[in-house]
């Protein structure tokens, strides 16, 4: 709190009486023409200057315009107020620094110099300053973002769903396959997806109509949450317009209830959880990535009955790494926080339900159906989407009865929003009861995984190592990226778009590529020559290349962690283990034998 | 800026040349176990201790330890490190208000007490001091909800696409009325949208498998956001998960990039609105509900220079009263601002062609295809939802195509979610297409509520004046609302929502009747005799009562201002001016006449 507010408020009865947000209030709502210079007076001046105390402070201050200026009370508070400093029309043109909020300087806002134009050396009259130009201001910004090459250019692209992983772009007759979709397992086009949403929709029709607690609630929201609360082994669930608006709602909502609640956010978080945690106003400790040491550290720092929370990915969407989630479970326990786990990229494709990682972790134990004390157990809260791999849209989190409550109830976020439509929501619950009782679609996923990644380190193509679905090949330029992605897409009809600033840091640009169970051995080798090519002709970096200059991001290092290579899907849970056998017996067996004879185990092994 | 802050910045190297963050990163990020005294101590603390300056001093300040404490460097960034002050361990187990950042106090967070076990009165040692009890954080919360009776249950709602519009609660069997829906026009049951849905969700699928930039961008979104820019008569548009987003994403990205942003917002704005703009982190000046000299004088206290934005809607929809939207125009145009209109409530339903409030006001030129120079073309920012008259879900902005390039280039809320499915943007576009071609469905749902608002205030009840679609019944208390809404849905089968706090102020509880084409005569009747009937039952105020009293915000109150009861629809704009003449001429005719006439007169007039 400000030094000169705290002094006066053990002084003024006036203002220890009267609540930070009336203050506030009076400090900004300013009417005009009342100044004794022509500038404006906030109706907290107008007050003082009826106090016997301040009045006459003020009236000294008057005398000496020019001088010193109404500073003073200005100051109580530090509001943004617009306030005279020497109490010259002048200062109309500028801002008073000095009666800013500290949150403009030490916290949230971008510094922005402010424009040339508006910051005229000689002092003109009120009709003579030029008003802002927000269109040149708009123009300036975009002009940065093409001068980074972070502007994004959005490429047409409409899956086809009887053609999947096929799409066309503005002419309908084209055809290119698309190899960063996020609807990793292909449930977009699910036969059971697609026939429960056309029933619902001629049933029940094509929106919710209404938020939640106005006519929006429904059978199909009780259901959708249900499904979710059991696929994680939870009281219950909450489902959102997005994943985006869960985490950003549900943090925010959290960190700004919770007294004094400190957030520990992993430096790789995504955007949605690192705005929520903005939102919330909390206290906000970064941890370095995937560091229980840094956490630890972190965590030790803070009082122990302080509230915390630790939120943290399962999956890295960008690098495909994995999260600690047991060794956080255990820090949570032993510092008294909360855990907050984002599993959007792994639900579906992980556990042997489709839970996400958590739920891998404890692979026997769920498949038995005993998921007490398992490391899913131990998450207080877990973040998940409808729109990846159960092809949807939406978000949801899943947790104890009470919080799940609590958030329904207290975040704007969810409360004043159109609920997601019927529709949408019968087929999210329908694909993730299908994914439930399947493990077919995101064993194949994984195995189509192995294989391109070997495709591609067989072609010295630097593929970021990682443990996980995503296949992140290394550019490390901006422009090179995007001219990679535009070669595949115009030469050989492949759409991967490329990753820049800032969804990675500059330097680690890169092309993301995710199979799906779709993306056969045709469409492999096709991709795989494609980016070979492509390679060539920009004259991209190799893994080689990488390695001679030391290594970069797990790219050309010497001895690789194994715990960033080895994949979390074991060749046991995959169902190919005996063929992997078969193989280290038999000699060398290329991947593509050992991908078609585990595919048709993995199909037949689905999960009981 | 904190003085200490400034004193020091002016006199010491170290911290001029720090940038905020980096001194905000050393203040917070504290190592445990450092400390002289067994406290905490935060990284800029260590580095201070070797600076020949503050180093002396501290050493000063560990010797009068129990005294004065380390207080001092603490306050330095005012950040709030879990610092000691006195020195002792007992410290850990309380908070140091002093070391908090403003934004704690005076902005944005609530003051909440700590819970009593956290305060122990003797020292404790670290193990002994208990964890934090999250659940019974969450349950106190929701017990604080139960009893100021905010606590919110969800009514089961499965409205019928075929029975519009009737619904079944979780009886599959059982039918009510829906009374409250804002699905208008009923274009949740369109055939056009339907069939767009179901061909679009065979074709391309349940979800868009990707954000915008990364394969889910689509000829759908493409087409969507031509239409809306063409129905608002802008250059560009662009569309989000739902206009929560659209307004939060907006505000929050331009008031955060514009330098030195104001945000001038109604006092009665959306929640969206609100958080968009406490997002932002600029200044924001509250003006009274549609008070243009209030706003005139918030507007006139700024610089002409600083940039301003005026943020209001069109139909507010929890009491139905219409924004002042030329006025505001007029302003803008005066002080230099750029106008933000939330038209939520009423895209579809007014206008020509139904693109709101904005475009009504000019209805002769819309219908005539001349937007230059109209109100609507004057406004800089229209946001709209494709969840209420549009019957599906989505929200949008529209306006400059740099405005909404920078929006889409730059607001993490908008560029970091899955994009709406396929089939939701082809069936919003659908329905947009369908509104702009065709009047019937808004003047039937206009007459329908002038019918309903004539019925009740025949029969004494409270209906809030209004010139909209809303037709707002006041009850006045959260309880009688609640058992209000339960009775007619108990005992009528009618379902109407009661609305409390906080989505309007205590002492306003209301019940919020949304009339739509669907409600004809007999539906009519039964809700009037119905809600008198829950009237008499639990003895809640008639307006009559009200105006004993001198009336309440409109009801019962002597000369209402003809704004706020001349319906925005004139009788010549629904095509039933002939029909009234006739009356007039002819003596009394009931409401009902008028309504079977010009019904079917509305039909017939379908715009060309």
């Amino acid at each position: 709190m400000d030094a000169v507010l705290r002094q006066s408020k053990s002084m003024c009865p006036f203002l220890k009486k009267t609540s930070p947000a009336t203050l506030r209030a009076l400090s900004t709502s300013a009417r005009h023409a009342s100044s004794p210079c022509g500038g404006s007076m906030s109706n907290l001046q107008t007050i003082a200057r009826r106090c016997p105390v301040m009045g006459k402070a003020m009236a000294v201050q008057t005398a000496k315009v020019g001088k010193m200026g109404l500073g003073g009370i200005a100051a109580i508070g530090a509001v943004r107020t617009f306030t005279n400093k020497t109490g010259r029309a002048r200062l109309h043109t500028s801002r008073v620094r000095e009666a800013r909020p500290m949150e403009d300087t030490l916290f949230s806002r971008d510094q922005i110099p402010r424009p040339k134009h508006v910051k005229p050396t000689v002092a003109p009259a009120r009709s003579q300053v030029p008003k802002f130009n927000y269109e040149e201001f708009y123009n300036a910004e975009l002009e940065k973002k093409h001068k980074d090459k972070s502007y994004r250019y959005f490429n047409n692209i409409n899956r086809l769903a009887k053609e999947f992983p096929r799409a066309h772009m503005s002419n309908k007759d084209g055809r290119v396959t698309v190899w960063c979709s996020n609807d990793y397992l292909g449930m977009g086009r699910n036969p059971q997806v697609l026939k429960t949403m056309h029933e619902t929709l001629d049933e029940y029709g094509a929106g919710a109509g209404g938020t939640r607690n106005i006519s929006g609630h429904n059978q199909h929201a009780v259901s959708l949450e249900a499904t979710i609360a059991k696929l994680h082994a939870k009281d219950a669930a909450l489902v959102f317009s997005s994943c985006y608006v869960a985490n950003d709602a549900t943090l925010a909502t959290l960190g700004s209830k919770l007294p004094d609640c400190v957030i520990l956010s992993d430096s790789l978080n995504h955007a949605s959880m690192i705005q929520g945690i903005r939102h919330s106003g909390a206290k906000k400790l970064v941890f370095k990535h995937n560091d229980l040491d840094d956490l630890e550290a972190k965590l030790a720092s803070l009082p122990v009955d302080v509230p915390k929370i630790i939120a943290f990915e399962s999956v890295y969407s960008m690098c495909g790494s994995i999260g600690p989630i047991e060794g956080i479970c255990d820090l949570a326990k032993k510092y008294g926080a909360i855990t907050f786990l984002d599993e959007v990229h792994a639900v579906g494709m992980y556990g042997p339900h489709g839970a996400g990682v958590a739920e891998h972790l404890d692979y026997e134990a769920h498949l038995e159906g005993r998921p007490n004390g398992t490391i899913m157990d131990r998450i207080d809260i877990i973040t998940g989407t409808l729109g990846k791999a159960y092809g949807c849209v939406g978000g949801y989190i899943a947790g104890s009865a009470k919080m799940v409550d609590a958030v329904r109830s207290l975040a704007p976020g969810f409360i004043f929003t159109t609920s997601l439509p019927p529709a949408t929501m019968a087929g999210a619950r329908a694909a993730i009861e299908y994914q439930t009782e399947y493990q077919g679609d995101r064993r194949l996923q994984q195995l189509h995984t192995r294989a391109v990644k070997d495709a591609l380190s067989e072609k010295d193509i630097p593929v970021i190592p990682n443990p996980s679905h995503i296949i992140p090949i290394l550019v490390g330029n901006a422009e090179l990226a995007k001219k990679a992605s535009d070669l595949l897409l115009e030469k050989h009809d492949i759409y991967v778009q490329s990753i820049n600033y800032p969804t990675v840091p500059v330097g680690q640009e890169r092309l993301r590529i995710t199979p799906t169970p779709g993306h056969t051995r045709e469409l492999r080798e096709h991709l795989v020559n494609a980016v070979d090519s492509v390679f060539n002709e920009l004259g991209i970096k190799r893994t080689s290349e990488w390695a001679a200059e030391g290594g970069f991001i797990g790219v050309g290092e010497a001895a690789p962690n194994p715990a960033m290579v080895q994949p979390l899907w074991t060749d046991a849970q995959l169902g190919v283990d005996h063929v992997v056998r078969e193989m280290k017996t038999g000699g060398a067996v290329g991947t593509e034998a050992l991908l078609e004879s585990a595919s048709l185990s993995a199909v037949s092994n689905a999960a009981a």
